[in-house]
Protein backbone atom coordinates (compact mmCIF):
# COMPACT_ATOMS: atom_id res chain seq x y z
CA UNK A 1 0.00 0.00 0.00
CA UNK A 2 2.91 2.75 1.14
CA UNK A 3 4.38 1.46 -2.07
CA UNK A 4 1.81 2.27 -4.67
CA UNK A 5 1.48 5.62 -3.08
CA UNK A 6 5.02 6.58 -3.14
CA UNK A 7 4.74 4.63 -7.16
CA UNK A 8 2.60 7.41 -7.74
CA UNK A 9 4.27 10.75 -5.60
CA UNK A 10 7.57 9.42 -7.37
CA UNK A 11 5.66 9.31 -11.01
CA UNK A 12 3.93 12.10 -10.73
CA UNK A 13 7.43 14.42 -9.57
CA UNK A 14 9.22 12.56 -12.48
CA UNK A 15 6.63 13.15 -15.01
CA UNK A 16 6.84 17.21 -13.78
CA UNK A 17 10.49 17.03 -13.53
CA UNK A 18 10.46 15.83 -17.02
CA UNK A 19 8.15 18.35 -18.36
CA UNK A 20 9.75 21.30 -16.49
CA UNK A 21 13.22 20.37 -18.22
CA UNK A 22 11.93 20.48 -21.53
CA UNK A 23 10.81 23.80 -21.31
CA UNK A 24 12.81 26.99 -21.83
CA UNK A 25 13.13 29.45 -19.49
CA UNK A 26 11.49 31.87 -21.92
CA UNK A 27 8.44 29.21 -21.95
CA UNK A 28 8.34 29.49 -18.30
CA UNK A 29 8.11 32.75 -18.05
CA UNK A 30 4.50 32.71 -20.38
CA UNK A 31 1.29 32.69 -18.91
CA UNK A 32 -0.22 28.96 -19.08
CA UNK A 33 -3.14 30.44 -21.07
CA UNK A 34 -4.14 34.09 -21.64
CA UNK A 35 -4.44 36.23 -18.22
CA UNK A 36 -3.53 32.95 -16.17
CA UNK A 37 -0.35 31.92 -14.17
CA UNK A 38 3.32 32.09 -15.39
CA UNK A 39 4.68 28.95 -15.72
CA UNK A 40 7.40 30.48 -13.08
CA UNK A 41 4.42 30.92 -10.76
CA UNK A 42 3.17 27.58 -10.19
CA UNK A 43 7.04 25.75 -10.71
CA UNK A 44 7.74 28.32 -7.20
CA UNK A 45 4.37 27.63 -6.01
CA UNK A 46 5.15 23.57 -5.96
CA UNK A 47 8.31 24.29 -4.77
CA UNK A 48 6.52 25.92 -1.58
CA UNK A 49 3.54 23.98 -1.31
CA UNK A 50 6.27 20.83 -1.35
CA UNK A 51 8.29 22.95 0.98
CA UNK A 52 5.56 23.08 3.65
CA UNK A 53 5.61 19.37 3.53
CA UNK A 54 8.14 19.32 5.69
CA UNK A 55 6.24 20.94 8.74
CA UNK A 56 3.44 18.52 8.15
CA UNK A 57 4.96 15.78 8.09
CA UNK A 58 7.38 16.90 11.19
CA UNK A 59 10.97 16.59 9.16
CA UNK A 60 12.18 19.95 9.99
CA UNK A 61 11.60 23.61 9.45
CA UNK A 62 11.10 25.15 6.10
CA UNK A 63 13.89 25.64 3.51
CA UNK A 64 12.34 28.87 1.32
CA UNK A 65 9.83 30.10 3.96
CA UNK A 66 9.88 33.36 2.18
CA UNK A 67 8.26 31.41 -1.02
CA UNK A 68 5.07 30.37 1.00
CA UNK A 69 4.01 34.44 0.61
CA UNK A 70 5.05 35.09 -2.30
CA UNK A 71 3.58 31.70 -4.42
CA UNK A 72 0.75 30.66 -2.01
CA UNK A 73 -0.62 33.43 0.06
CA UNK A 74 -0.37 35.95 -3.02
CA UNK A 75 -1.54 35.58 -6.83
CA UNK A 76 0.91 35.67 -9.55
CA UNK A 77 2.33 39.01 -10.35
CA UNK A 78 1.37 40.57 -6.96
CA UNK A 79 4.65 40.07 -5.74
CA UNK A 80 7.36 41.74 -7.92
CA UNK A 81 10.34 40.34 -7.18
CA UNK A 82 10.56 36.41 -7.54
CA UNK A 83 13.60 34.18 -8.37
CA UNK A 84 14.63 33.48 -12.11
CA UNK A 85 13.80 30.53 -13.99
CA UNK A 86 17.24 29.19 -13.35
CA UNK A 87 16.74 29.50 -9.61
CA UNK A 88 13.25 27.69 -9.91
CA UNK A 89 14.99 25.35 -11.35
CA UNK A 90 17.76 24.66 -8.93
CA UNK A 91 15.48 24.92 -6.07
CA UNK A 92 13.09 22.55 -7.53
CA UNK A 93 15.69 20.10 -8.53
CA UNK A 94 17.28 20.03 -4.87
CA UNK A 95 13.88 19.64 -2.83
CA UNK A 96 12.94 16.74 -5.13
CA UNK A 97 16.26 14.82 -4.20
CA UNK A 98 15.99 15.85 -0.55
CA UNK A 99 12.54 14.85 -0.46
CA UNK A 100 13.11 11.65 -1.25
CA UNK A 101 15.83 10.92 0.92
CA UNK A 102 13.95 12.31 3.80
CA UNK A 103 10.56 10.06 3.04
CA UNK A 104 13.05 7.18 2.66
CA UNK A 105 13.99 7.66 6.33
CA UNK A 106 10.94 7.14 8.12
CA UNK A 107 9.78 3.89 9.02
CA UNK A 108 6.56 1.95 7.33
CA UNK A 109 4.56 2.50 10.28
CA UNK A 110 5.46 6.04 10.94
CA UNK A 111 3.63 6.58 7.78
CA UNK A 112 0.17 5.86 9.44
CA UNK A 113 1.47 8.57 12.73
CA UNK A 114 -0.37 11.72 13.03
CA UNK A 115 0.50 14.59 10.44
CA UNK A 116 1.39 17.87 12.69
CA UNK A 117 -1.88 19.97 11.21
CA UNK A 118 -4.25 17.44 13.02
CA UNK A 119 -5.03 17.31 16.93
CA UNK A 120 -4.24 14.23 18.48
CA UNK A 121 -8.28 14.20 19.56
CA UNK A 122 -9.16 14.88 15.66
CA UNK A 123 -6.71 11.97 14.95
CA UNK A 124 -8.05 9.99 17.52
CA UNK A 125 -11.49 9.67 15.42
CA UNK A 126 -9.88 10.73 11.98
CA UNK A 127 -7.10 8.07 11.75
CA UNK A 128 -6.87 8.33 8.27
CA UNK A 129 -5.54 12.20 9.09
CA UNK A 130 -2.00 10.52 9.11
CA UNK A 131 1.52 10.91 7.20
CA UNK A 132 0.61 9.40 3.88
CA UNK A 133 -2.66 11.28 3.91
CA UNK A 134 0.09 14.11 3.10
CA UNK A 135 1.68 12.50 0.73
CA UNK A 136 -1.70 11.15 -1.44
CA UNK A 137 -3.50 15.27 -1.28
CA UNK A 138 -0.07 16.81 -2.79
CA UNK A 139 -0.05 14.27 -5.37
CA UNK A 140 -2.94 15.45 -6.60
CA UNK A 141 -2.23 18.84 -6.21
CA UNK A 142 1.20 18.44 -7.89
CA UNK A 143 -0.49 16.75 -10.94
CA UNK A 144 -3.28 19.20 -11.07
CA UNK A 145 -0.58 22.07 -12.14
CA UNK A 146 1.72 19.53 -14.18
CA UNK A 147 -1.51 19.61 -16.27
CA UNK A 148 -1.42 23.11 -16.53
CA UNK A 149 2.04 23.65 -17.27
CA UNK A 150 1.73 21.07 -20.72
CA UNK A 151 0.45 23.99 -21.93
CA UNK A 152 3.06 25.60 -22.27
CA UNK A 153 4.96 23.48 -24.77
CA UNK B 1 -5.53 3.02 3.51
CA UNK B 2 -9.37 2.18 1.22
CA UNK B 3 -10.74 5.56 3.16
CA UNK B 4 -7.67 7.83 2.39
CA UNK B 5 -7.74 6.38 -1.14
CA UNK B 6 -11.49 6.95 -1.97
CA UNK B 7 -11.42 10.27 -0.21
CA UNK B 8 -9.03 11.14 -2.51
CA UNK B 9 -10.83 9.43 -5.93
CA UNK B 10 -14.49 10.90 -4.38
CA UNK B 11 -12.55 14.88 -3.40
CA UNK B 12 -11.19 14.81 -7.00
CA UNK B 13 -14.44 13.51 -8.36
CA UNK B 14 -16.57 16.12 -6.54
CA UNK B 15 -13.56 19.25 -7.60
CA UNK B 16 -14.03 18.92 -10.99
CA UNK B 17 -18.00 17.90 -11.77
CA UNK B 18 -18.23 21.20 -9.17
CA UNK B 19 -16.03 22.78 -11.98
CA UNK B 20 -17.83 21.23 -14.99
CA UNK B 21 -21.66 22.72 -13.10
CA UNK B 22 -20.52 26.29 -12.73
CA UNK B 23 -19.10 26.21 -16.85
CA UNK B 24 -21.65 26.96 -19.37
CA UNK B 25 -21.68 25.08 -22.62
CA UNK B 26 -20.38 27.74 -24.38
CA UNK B 27 -17.45 27.97 -22.28
CA UNK B 28 -16.88 24.23 -22.44
CA UNK B 29 -16.69 24.35 -26.69
CA UNK B 30 -13.85 26.47 -26.03
CA UNK B 31 -10.19 25.42 -25.70
CA UNK B 32 -7.98 25.43 -22.32
CA UNK B 33 -5.54 27.82 -24.07
CA UNK B 34 -5.08 28.56 -28.09
CA UNK B 35 -4.39 25.74 -30.01
CA UNK B 36 -4.90 22.73 -27.04
CA UNK B 37 -7.98 21.14 -26.78
CA UNK B 38 -11.17 22.53 -26.09
CA UNK B 39 -13.49 21.50 -22.69
CA UNK B 40 -15.97 19.15 -24.48
CA UNK B 41 -12.67 17.16 -25.49
CA UNK B 42 -11.20 16.63 -22.16
CA UNK B 43 -14.95 16.07 -20.56
CA UNK B 44 -15.36 13.43 -22.97
CA UNK B 45 -11.63 11.92 -22.54
CA UNK B 46 -12.62 11.54 -18.63
CA UNK B 47 -15.76 10.08 -19.01
CA UNK B 48 -13.93 7.52 -21.65
CA UNK B 49 -10.95 6.70 -19.07
CA UNK B 50 -13.81 6.06 -16.14
CA UNK B 51 -15.40 4.29 -18.83
CA UNK B 52 -12.44 1.55 -19.53
CA UNK B 53 -12.18 1.34 -15.67
CA UNK B 54 -14.95 -0.90 -15.36
CA UNK B 55 -12.90 -3.15 -18.24
CA UNK B 56 -9.98 -3.03 -15.55
CA UNK B 57 -11.68 -3.46 -12.56
CA UNK B 58 -13.48 -6.62 -14.14
CA UNK B 59 -16.88 -4.81 -13.18
CA UNK B 60 -18.66 -5.20 -16.79
CA UNK B 61 -18.63 -3.98 -20.25
CA UNK B 62 -18.12 -0.07 -21.27
CA UNK B 63 -20.97 1.98 -21.38
CA UNK B 64 -20.02 4.16 -24.05
CA UNK B 65 -17.57 1.67 -26.30
CA UNK B 66 -17.50 3.98 -29.25
CA UNK B 67 -15.63 6.85 -26.77
CA UNK B 68 -12.75 5.35 -26.65
CA UNK B 69 -11.72 6.04 -30.19
CA UNK B 70 -13.12 9.29 -30.29
CA UNK B 71 -11.65 10.55 -26.91
CA UNK B 72 -8.61 8.23 -25.95
CA UNK B 73 -7.38 7.15 -29.38
CA UNK B 74 -7.69 10.41 -31.28
CA UNK B 75 -6.88 13.91 -30.86
CA UNK B 76 -9.34 16.77 -29.62
CA UNK B 77 -10.84 18.22 -33.75
CA UNK B 78 -10.14 14.77 -35.56
CA UNK B 79 -13.19 13.20 -35.09
CA UNK B 80 -16.27 15.37 -36.39
CA UNK B 81 -18.99 14.58 -35.03
CA UNK B 82 -19.02 14.52 -30.89
CA UNK B 83 -21.63 14.64 -28.21
CA UNK B 84 -22.91 17.89 -27.72
CA UNK B 85 -22.16 19.64 -24.04
CA UNK B 86 -25.28 18.39 -22.85
CA UNK B 87 -24.94 15.76 -23.88
CA UNK B 88 -21.91 14.82 -21.92
CA UNK B 89 -22.60 16.53 -18.65
CA UNK B 90 -25.27 13.97 -18.58
CA UNK B 91 -23.16 10.70 -19.17
CA UNK B 92 -20.50 12.52 -16.89
CA UNK B 93 -23.27 12.70 -13.48
CA UNK B 94 -24.61 9.27 -14.62
CA UNK B 95 -21.62 7.85 -14.89
CA UNK B 96 -20.01 9.23 -11.27
CA UNK B 97 -22.66 7.90 -9.80
CA UNK B 98 -22.69 4.42 -11.44
CA UNK B 99 -19.18 4.30 -10.68
CA UNK B 100 -19.70 5.17 -6.97
CA UNK B 101 -22.60 2.23 -6.67
CA UNK B 102 -20.09 -0.27 -7.91
CA UNK B 103 -17.08 0.34 -5.95
CA UNK B 104 -19.20 0.74 -3.04
CA UNK B 105 -20.26 -2.95 -3.86
CA UNK B 106 -16.55 -4.53 -3.43
CA UNK B 107 -15.34 -5.66 -0.15
CA UNK B 108 -11.69 -4.56 1.07
CA UNK B 109 -10.24 -7.27 0.23
CA UNK B 110 -11.37 -7.57 -2.79
CA UNK B 111 -9.50 -4.28 -3.78
CA UNK B 112 -6.11 -5.87 -3.17
CA UNK B 113 -7.11 -8.30 -6.20
CA UNK B 114 -5.40 -8.18 -9.54
CA UNK B 115 -6.70 -6.08 -12.34
CA UNK B 116 -7.56 -6.95 -15.40
CA UNK B 117 -4.80 -5.31 -17.25
CA UNK B 118 -1.91 -7.60 -15.24
CA UNK B 119 -1.51 -11.15 -15.82
CA UNK B 120 -1.72 -13.53 -12.99
CA UNK B 121 2.31 -14.00 -13.05
CA UNK B 122 3.28 -10.68 -13.18
CA UNK B 123 1.01 -10.12 -10.29
CA UNK B 124 2.21 -12.42 -8.34
CA UNK B 125 5.59 -10.64 -8.39
CA UNK B 126 4.13 -6.98 -8.31
CA UNK B 127 0.96 -7.24 -5.89
CA UNK B 128 0.57 -3.73 -5.78
CA UNK B 129 -0.44 -3.88 -9.39
CA UNK B 130 -4.20 -4.22 -7.73
CA UNK B 131 -7.45 -2.41 -8.57
CA UNK B 132 -7.07 -0.17 -6.17
CA UNK B 133 -3.89 0.86 -8.15
CA UNK B 134 -6.71 1.99 -10.96
CA UNK B 135 -8.64 4.01 -8.46
CA UNK B 136 -5.17 5.76 -7.02
CA UNK B 137 -3.93 6.06 -10.76
CA UNK B 138 -6.85 7.44 -12.63
CA UNK B 139 -7.67 9.80 -10.08
CA UNK B 140 -4.22 11.42 -10.78
CA UNK B 141 -5.14 11.92 -14.28
CA UNK B 142 -8.56 13.12 -13.28
CA UNK B 143 -7.07 15.84 -11.26
CA UNK B 144 -4.29 16.73 -14.08
CA UNK B 145 -7.09 17.12 -16.51
CA UNK B 146 -9.29 19.45 -13.76
CA UNK B 147 -6.32 21.78 -13.83
CA UNK B 148 -6.71 22.19 -17.11
CA UNK B 149 -10.15 22.82 -17.27
CA UNK B 150 -10.15 25.34 -14.65
CA UNK B 151 -8.89 27.64 -17.29
CA UNK B 152 -11.95 28.00 -18.94
CA UNK B 153 -13.50 29.86 -15.96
Amino acid sequence: MLKMIFDRWDGSIKNCDTLVNSLTDEQLQKEIAPGKNRGVYLLGHLIAVHDDMLVFLDMGERQYPEMHKTFIDSPDKAVEQIPSAKELRERWSKQCNELKQKFASLQPEQWLEKHTAVSAEDFAKEPHRNKLNIILTRTTHLTYHTGQLALLK
